[in-house]
């Protein structure tokens, strides 16, 4: 912290991603009112990501540390105890340190139940692939309850329907086409965030196959422009995610004998007009 | 910066409203490949801005500092200058810091001559009000720009057809009803960023308003959304300001005797199904 001036740090990758962005909100609107700075730490490696969470547990510059989507080792989870460094983590777990998740194994699955009562049978998925080694990417979970839910009610997804690119509308918008010319496409497909499912929406729609008569199209995690094009999705609470990392923080700032908290928040499916 | 490691810091307000996101992902691309972290100071009041331009320039723990969307004293300049921080604005002109900049009154200008030429009469304007006192507020140059051009062609915008509020899709929404509501409402509105123009689209929606045909909406700032929903806009390649403020700030620190440089970003009006 700068003289006479208290800080919270926020460790975090992808950082211009919309999910993190509102995370970010969440964590900025409730600190404005706090006597505390906001100081963003911005990862593109596993290097620096352990750095960052070796240097500021010892430089004592910060109040109190907010990891998101960071997975890292427990030696390094020791390390900030040791040197009382308060932290919180946001889609990791730690049995030490307080930590926000949600199931996103459960999330894939809720998405599977709701579109297979809808009378579904042929399926696609649009999720990420080349991701670097140093963050968590719910994409593989959210695929996995998918998958398994799908085969628990006598359905197979096949390889060819899971389209993996980059993370991007454009890239998603490329692998929804692919889909679209199986021989036998899809007719729902599950698209691993809102951004993706955006690139599938543009991709039909380039096609002119009709949303949702022809194609159902549901994504995942509820950011602002979801409401405003009428996406069915998975809702996450990313704002509320930010929000209570900081009152976690700063609870235990106040009083340090209290105990760590696992916070896991629940995920909805808001049904608008693609699926 | 850690012991052994390089810096470079951005200072900004508002910092998850999508320019700014835009801004900062052209910024951590251009430094993805360099040996510099990036450190983010989030400011939300006068007194922040002020504390961190004083302490940054003394802490020696940054290489570089990049300023966006911050008005400071010229006092801080020369201190910032003295203290030898090099440091890029971003929205900012001073003499003495390289800068970045549109011409945000010329941004409402050709928008203006663009509507006046397809023959539009009436007019509306969304932009922001209720701003904090610590940063620089584009919406009102782009209104006087939009405003004057209107005048030269004999056209007048009236108070009535201005509506402000507070910056988001929402509050735009709102407003632009009020606009619509008019005894003689308004064929074209102009809101002073595409988060805002979003808000506009949903109010014509919600209206069964026809867009282009009944109302013509253009927008401000190019993002990546308005290319999705085919907004007609100004485009102000936010990425790129983000990308020139690094190079400008690793060319100076390879070399102190460069001079520093003013660098203004052309507007380009791009025509798409709106307007």
């Amino acid at each position: 912290a700068r003289k006479g001036s208290r800080s919270i740090g926020v460790l975090a990758p992808f950082f211009t991603q919309p999910s993190f962005t509102e995370r970010l909100s969440g964590i900025s609107a409730t600190l404005a009112h706090s006597p505390y700075e906001l100081v963003i730490y911005s990862v593109d490696s596993a290097a620096r990501r352990d750095g960052y969470l070796n240097s500021l547990a010892v430089t004592r510059r910060l109040d109190g540390l907010i990891v998101i989507s960071l997975e890292f080792e427990d030696r390094l989870v020791q390390r900030l105890i040791e040197r009382r460094l308060e932290t919180v983590v946001i889609e990791f777990y730690h049995r030490d340190l307080s930590s926000i998740t949600i199931n996103d194994e459960a999330g894939g699955r809720i998405v599977a139940e709701y579109l297979v009562a809808r009378g579904h049978r042929r399926f696609g998925f649009v999720g990420d692939t080349d991701l670097p080694d140093y963050a968590i990417y719910p994409s593989d979970r959210r695929l996995q309850g998918f998958r398994r839910a799908l085969e628990e009610a006598g359905l197979h997804l096949a390889d060819e329907q899971i389209a993996l690119a980059p993370h991007g509308l454009e890239q998603a918008r490329q692998q929804a086409h692919r889909l679209l010319d199986l021989p036998e496409p899809p007719t729902a497909i599950f698209a691993a965030s809102d951004t993706q499912a955006l690139g599938v929406l543009k991709a039909a729609r380039e096609r002119g196959v009709a949303v949702p008569e022809q194609l159902a199209v549901v994504g995942f995690d509820d950011l602002e422009i979801a409401d405003y094009v009428g996406l069915t999705t998975v809702r996450q609470h990313l704002k509320e995610s930010g929000r209570i990392a900081v009152e976690l923080l700063l609870s235990r700032l106040a009083d340090r004998s209290r105990p760590v908290q696992h916070v896991e928040l629940p995920l909805t499916l808001v049904r608008r007009f693609t699926a």
